[in-house]
């Protein structure tokens, strides 16, 4: 067609104008089975790039060739929402000299709105586009290979970047609409093989779990919600990563069906539970910022009531607007809870980066409710301390912690302490449990951490929270 | 709610930081049924405000209180696309001591997306809203009192605007989904009796025609189209106001059926008449700015392959990605065009000022084919002249000319020529046109222009094009 912007990666490359220094970036809708970071990062180490800053929405096991990348000298600086596998592991014995800049989601968008994370260079996977560059994570034609449903992650990057280039494993005719990056946004569009297996959407932090311990937690968050004061008609909810978590839509069903409970939306990453429920007519509207499996991401392409939204509109501290800010319960999961609330979801309790800060704070801050799942202990790490390896989300945030020893609920909150005591359920002291894991299985040794800053938390302000200091072994 | 962004218009203004001198934006989707300019403007007079900067994205007839503004200083300067009935009246004999600055619809997008239209508080109508801000021009609720469909041309000033307040007539329940404006960009939410009234925004320059010569004139066009040689499976229309113009569609339909030929998306002010085809699936989709009837507003709310675009989406020059990229075919109206096939939309033969810019300099530059259909004479007023009173389309971009006596071709494109005379139309040299006009009517009296500047025609990039200069009685 007239103005195509098609085009190879390379002369796409080539066109954008980047230069050794700038910040690239990218989005995890396909989490673990992305494809586009290590192609675009290998073919700009081929064309001779060197001390990029890599500005990803997450990184995942996948993206352990990033290493080699990063020892060359192509990428020297990260920032991210979380960080796994060889990548995490590499990157906590040392391997960068500057620390990876870690973000919440809401962070993440609020520092590229406001031109805190500038990114010059976007590169962005789509299950679609035309040739002008309008462009889904839904497929939209009989020749599509992949899906990921809501582009949400990808949106500030579209809006803000300087450049913007689309790939895509699915050139679709003009116009591809209804379209989630808009093409009056996109400079280049990059036909490839493969933009992501769809099929590693729902792996890692969010398959759905079949531990009988994360039913037992997620039954008990049920029973939380239930009798919190927050399970009336009209309420919203959104569960994080984690088994026990994404489960809890399923065990407050029965109860929404029983008392003619309806929730007016669910946000968030957007589970096959969620669908259901909304489909059931149970769940009025869902707020989708991120398809956490393949049914969502089916439903987000066909259903009106399932919007799209961008990681601002989903959870900017900075936008008043943001979702969040109309939320009433969240259910997170955590590696960590301290006896002050706060809440570690990123650092091993063996000091090694191995997750990610997802929406954790930015949810917990500003729900009505916010509830932790989490067991006192997996396997001999106890994951109730007396102070978390490192900060993500403040305490004052945090207001239930489920374990299966029993519930604390945070001082701050003594109405809800005394609604779940009157409904019978049993309320601990959140000492008590940080002491019983310790009478469990002892004072763990100190970590060796070392002198090196390796990661820096950042808050949703703009802020650091907490350092992560390299783990010597 | 928690977070409720619902104010009294005069808190909303005192915390949108309004200061003299500011710029103030609205929208125009309620067209001659708008009742939010006049209601903010008398709000700000009464505050005592004055030197305000109103950019609209259009005014009309509607608007003639704003003479008192203006006289009183409340008002100093206005940009809009077009101004009719007394208030454009007013302003062709000087009442305003600035120019008015004349935009095309995408001229406006670009400038705001530039900087060059900076909107300190955009007040924007909409006929559904939630308490922290998502709008739509679609009704949500059973107490809906409004619909105007696509809220493109509130988009930009939304997106740029440094504050943003939303009018509603209907607060519906959280999240307003699907949301034109996101509530990130908002903040205040006004609630009043009425934004607009519905029933005339189908009014004005985009009235159904009954006129026979109108007809006539669409039936040549749609010939026009048929032997073009633009007129294959996947094509692309845009019908602009006039009802010769918006009435093309339907005259193009039966060939479009005998000849199995299926256009993949009409651009612009969608009518019912392309709604129709749509729900026929002779046009694949609907790409809508503006909802030019209330059958175009009710589509929009309930069809996922009728997608709302920005003004930056639909005609922006300086984004390559914009829709008007893509067109093939556009019908546009003229008060006069000219031997040079420049084109007038905006100032009456009488020297006053009485239409609007609208897309038509984007459309015609940037579509493949640009049809302009008028008669050669409006009652004693001659359409085909020797040169443009106001030059608002510069003839490089027009491409046909269509009067009922006979078709002009543009020098620079042969081959259309050749293909129209291959099919039998008549075809004619412009300057007989122009002279046969001249013939009938003879030559007007030069018009009795002043020496002040009146309005200022900017084009697609930012350069003035044109002025008008004050009419003296």
């Amino acid at each position: 067609m007239r103005n195509s912007k098609v085009v190879t990666l390379e002369e796409a490359i080539r066109r954008s104008g980047l230069k050794d220094g700038m910040t690239i970036s990218f989005h995890h809708h396909f989490r673990g089975g992305d494809k586009v970071v290590n192609l675009v990062v290998d073919k700009l180490a081929q064309m001779g790039f060197k001390n990029l800053q890599l500005a990803a929405s997450s990184l995942s096991d996948v993206h352990a060739p990033l290493i080699e990348h990063i020892k060359a000298g192509v990428i020297t600086g990260i920032s991210t929402s979380g960080l796994r596998g060889e990548l995490a592991n590499a990157i906590s014995h040392g391997l960068m000299e500057e620390p990876v800049v870690f973000r919440s989601h809401g962070a993440r968008g609020s520092a590229i709105a406001g031109g805190e994370l500038h990114i010059d260079v976007a590169f962005l996977g789509a299950s679609s586009c035309d040739e002008l560059g309008n462009a889904s994570g839904c497929p939209r034609s009989e020749n599509a290979k992949s899906i990921c449903g809501s582009l949400g992650y990808a949106l500030p990057d579209a809006e803000y970047a300087d450049h913007v280039v689309v790939l895509t494993d699915d050139l679709v005719a003009y116009p591809n609409v209804p379209m989630s990056i808009r093409a009056s946004r996109v400079e280049s569009v990059v036909v490839v093989d493969s933009v992501g297996d769809s099929s590693k959407i729902s792996s890692g932090a969010i398959r759905d779990s079949k531990n009988p311990r994360d039913i037992l937690l997620a039954k008990q968050a049920a029973k939380v919600i239930i009798n919190s004061g927050y399970f009336k008609d009209g309420f919203s909810i959104q569960t994080g990563t984690g088994g026990a978590s994404l489960a809890v839509v399923k065990y407050i069903r029965e109860s929404m069906i029983e008392k003619g409970i309806k929730a007016s939306f669910a946000l968030g990453g957007i589970t096959a539970h969620m669908v259901k429920l909304h489909e059931e007519g149970l769940i009025g509207k869902l707020i989708d910022v991120q398809s956490f499996d393949k049914v969502a991401a089916e439903s987000i392409a066909h259903d009106q009531s399932h919007q799209e939204v961008s990681a601002v509109d989903y959870a900017s501290g900075e936008h008043t607007g943001s979702a969040v800010h109309a939320l009433d319960i969240v259910i997170l999961s955590a590696l960590e809870v301290d006896t002050e609330f706060n809440v570690n979801v990123l650092v091993g309790s063996d000091g090694v980066i191995r997750g990610a800060v997802g929406g954790h704070p930015d949810t917990a801050e500003d729900s009505a409710l916010s509830i932790i799942v989490c067991p006192l202990l997996r396997g001999r790490i106890p994951c109730v301390v007396p102070k978390v390896t490192t900060l993500i989300t403040p305490g004052k945030g945090v207001d239930v912690v489920v374990t299966e020893y029993g519930i604390a609920v945070n001082p701050a909150r003594p109405e809800i302490a005394e609604s779940l005591k009157a409904a019978g359920l049993k309320i601990v002291d959140i000492h008590d449990l940080a002491a019983k894991a310790t009478s469990i299985i002892g004072t763990p040794d100190p970590l060796p951490f070392g002198d090196k800053v390796v990661g820096i938390v950042m808050d949703r302000h703009g802020k650091v929270l907490d350092k992560i200091r390299n783990i010597e072994e």
